[in-house]
């Protein structure tokens, strides 16, 4: 290298004005619990410091009175064992709406009433993945790496036909959030009644604790195929718009606005859309998504581009993490409930 | 290295029943044509060989007469540029049905009374990143690398107001597909008066051409917005599942099926959905998706994961291409259409 | 919806003054050229239009005669079968320098010297899915949807322990450039005394074309593992860090620098990290990537993050294309191809 | 629907064979540990499940006595804090053999020597992006979301071109891992030296427990520039294969083997890549990687393909988890600590 050339060394001296936070690197330890752990991350740099942010919004959104609480959740978390993480924090006040998929409702129930869904990877079997043709052949639905045996969905229809929607005949159309609260008694009252050990689930439990579910494309599911079908033989139908009513109100009655984001989709869309009809945003905003950013779809848009359209403030503390949901969800609302107990 | 190792080149004699086909490398030319480069892509592996497959997949769906095809179009089709292609997908008869989301709706009616979606990159500016906050204060609406002037949603919802809806009014609910009918009608209508020399788009062609277009989940959109806020006014409300009426009889006429899912979400579940309720399923099915398969999602999940719910038959061809859906959707239908002109 | 409420449709009377280009949609025909289908990317927005700029930059590179052109090729890209396009761009006088990995070379002397990558999805099978452990039995190498028979390694290992090493045998150590180039000429020398019909491929093109070729990971690669074996026995070493006086001279001669980087890894940081040993950096620059920004690494970095480091000028045309690369980048030859022969 | 419909729910007893374990939900608190949270993990589905066997996985790695443990470190996990992670892996004998870039020892030197990366988030500023033809005025560069100043590398010049090269210098060329462990032993010195509280970091740590580190693409990074100017001006040279010796001694002479890698490129195939010269293969392995398979490419792939290759033992236990490293790679740490300690 000659004596004249540039170089990636060049001297220039360490500047006294640089006032960016270090990054001090995480540390861990056997035994150390999951705060603390979150703590490390907010140490660290790229994913886990967006992460500790996450939870440093979330823990104010749930620690803080004047929040009210909107939780967008897509995806398969059902399936993918999600279902207790949802129920609990229904029960300790930490959503104050749901908006999910009609898939979650489906799943959801298929458990309140006593299903399973399986882990996908058989004992002394190498590859997670059978041939699918096979499974059709057994009658085993697969998603990704969980199964679900058909017959549930049998089971499922005995329960909405009889327990369900009768409830909910009549000469006017029903919303959907009074569909989704109809499905929570049911599934209430069928836990209560086989006495079963297991969890009633997220319909149930939002429906015991008031809070509404609002699934703006029911239709779009194996329950909604159902409600669909008895619509046929029934006085019974739905109103696609009706919901926006009460979900408004409760944007309009909000002192501050939370969204807790999991996947994308119609509910991530339908929470944030909510504020563009509201005199105000979103106060905070957390996401959890795994769809990167350049698809240029909104289920992996940032939530700064939110704030262009106005469905956050432009002070909003927001924090989008990029990674499997199904992690970073349980270790979210783990390390935010240890925050606001401290 | 020990002569008695193991080693990656253990002597093996060629093997002479090793019948796989051989990759022969793509080759490409200036002013080859699309469907050119798409028979050279057949001749690559990872994608490329997925899309080429797609493509053949493709043109036999468009190109035989029996195949009744379903079309499901998730994503930001609209403001990233992909709207003629639709247009003139559905003008030639490639679409017997249509499934898409109330913003693709929105952004088409947009376009379809004169408005426009703008390039977020100025000329000059080096970052394709305007601070989201200065869009707010500008009132421009961000969508990935697309910017969107707010005034556009005040010009479409005098439109719909005034030319859509008193149209619908009515003692009972219509249905989604009605209302679907009723834009791309007003749309064409004003198209037409305003003597506008754009192409009237997606929803009008639909209209145009006895396409029904379902969007289950036409409330999680501006378009849906509004339709709730005409609904508090007017005898006017949309019934959430009617549209399951035509869409099934759809499927259950169709002597062979065919599916083009063009991203996630409720279109392409709702697409596939379908035949849960139907004799038989999909003989034909291709999907253009950025979502990664494990996600666990629905948006990302192999057409092969289908095969175990029985939405295709365990037959059908498939082809699911994970790429960018704005650069495979224009490739896909050009390669197609010149495929079946030879 | 109450007067006085906010909403998204306030009136704000259109500007004047936004200059920002509209999205005017592409079109697509039969027959159509893959430079017509580009200039239609050009007229759609998300990562259709990075597509476009990146066609538009990659022409300016290989039309201008001022440029040195600069190319990283990592990942699968001859398995992928990749190799003609690369072939091709060589003997054309489009790639002035290539980096790349030991993987490509293996694979690039396996099929010069007459053996084939194979489509690992067989005839009447419908899943692209065998076990790994069967193929383990049956000898087969899996990379992604390729099959590679293991013998191909051992008749590998003939060819560059007889035609390759040898020559090299030396007292002082080879640079990787000098082992790049005798592999370069044995394999074409094979092929032509074999009379194979097939390319002769990279690394022969390049040698006949005086392109040199750095794979500064060499080693990691089964080619690197046969050139370590054969030092075991022979006066044969490389040395690691030669190779950057050849490099750098290129970068300093070069009146204007271009850098075309297909996929991430060690080839795109050598070519990039050039400049910070040159006086000036580059003035062009394209990535075709698969890795999202958010996974912090390099591999996905966009290329404005290169600005900061000083590889890429200030002023720098750059693009970054995410997308499915074995699509994109014999689509980007082609259409710049036709690009610069109108 | 018709009574002779097919349909989704069609009447199919239970069956008693179904033995696929069922998915139970995980469970939350505040105050759990991370051990705690993993063993959650291990009730749930997707991604969840698989970061639970990672753990399962890796405790067992760690907890035998008789694995040898080979750390593959790809990515920007320095800049991204988590360079203690791995130190305290080495300290507690976790490690064995260390392979990573050049990039990670350059990193890992200039905070050694008392230089910090910096969080490129400021106060007060709502966007993470600055323009980085700024960063380039102010001499800053930026890893994704974290900032380095350039002084940095001229403090590193100083550093290695006094404590680490000058040692090195003899009339053969020495082996990359003399160069990481001259370089170890510098970076301790210094941080003795000067007093620094700092961790002594990566290179330090595996000089001081006798844990070599394998560089294989040392030239590719700020570190391989320095060296290659010092060898300019000294007799000093880089053998770019020799390192495979030692490496493969160890491969021979573990009793078991086991993987972590971290992050794809040249850190996973050097690692795999051992055991093709190795007599036996891995019988465990892990990786946390953020590349979808579906690229095609080494760094996605998953580790049954590596399994057709005879990298893995065909019976080997193994898991790849798709999230971002920087989240799940301490999360690891300190659940398999937590476990191999109860």
């Amino acid at each position: 290298m000659t004596d004249d050339a540039p170089d990636a060394t060049e001297d220039r001296p360490p500047r006294e004005e640089f006032h960016h936070d270090p990054v001090s690197h995480a540390r861990v330890r056997a035994g150390m619990t999951v705060g603390e752990l979150a703590s490390e991350y907010s140490n660290a740099g790229i994913g886990a410091s967006d992460l500790a942010e996450a939870i440093d919004i979330y823990a104010e959104m749930i620690g803080r009175e004047d929040v009210t609480n909107f939780v967008g959740l897509a995806g398969a978390m059902v399936p993918a064992g999600m279902r207790k993480v949802v129920t609990e924090s229904i029960r300790d006040g930490h959503v104050d709406a749901l908006v999910t998929t009609g898939a979650t409702l489906t799943h959801d129930t298929i458990e309140a009433i006593g299903g399973k869904h399986h882990h996908g990877r058989e004992e002394g079997e190498r590859s997670p993945r059978d041939h699918d043709e096979r499974l059709r052949d057994e009658g085993v639905d697969r998603i990704y790496n969980v199964y679900l045996p058909q017959e549930h969905f049998t089971l499922l229809e005995d329960h909405v036909r009889s327990a369900v929607f009768p409830a909910l005949e009549s000469d006017s159309a029903v919303s959907i959030e009074e569909l989704t609260a109809a499905l929570g008694r049911a599934n209430a009252e069928h836990n209560s009644e086989a006495d079963l050990e297991e969890d009633v689930g997220i319909a149930a439990a939002a429906y015991e604790n008031d809070v509404p579910i609002y699934a703006p494309a029911i239709g779009d599911s194996v329950l909604g195929l159902q409600a669909w079908m008895y619509a046929q033989i029934a006085d019974f139908s739905l109103d696609a718009l009706a919901d926006m009513n009460s979900l408004t109100d409760l944007a309009f009655e909000a002192e501050k606005a939370g969204a807790l984001v999991i996947g994308g989709g119609v509910p991530k869309n339908y929470t944030l859309q909510t504020m563009l009809v509201a005199p105000d945003a979103y106060d905070y905003a957390v996401q959890l998504t795994m769809d990167p950013e350049h698809t240029g779809g909104l289920s992996g848009a940032t939530l700064d581009e939110a704030r262009s359209w106005g469905k956050l403030e432009k002070a909003a503390r927001n924090a989008s993490v990029y990674a499997d949901a199904t992690i970073t969800y349980p270790l979210l609302v783990a390390a935010a409930r240890e925050r606001i107990e401290e």
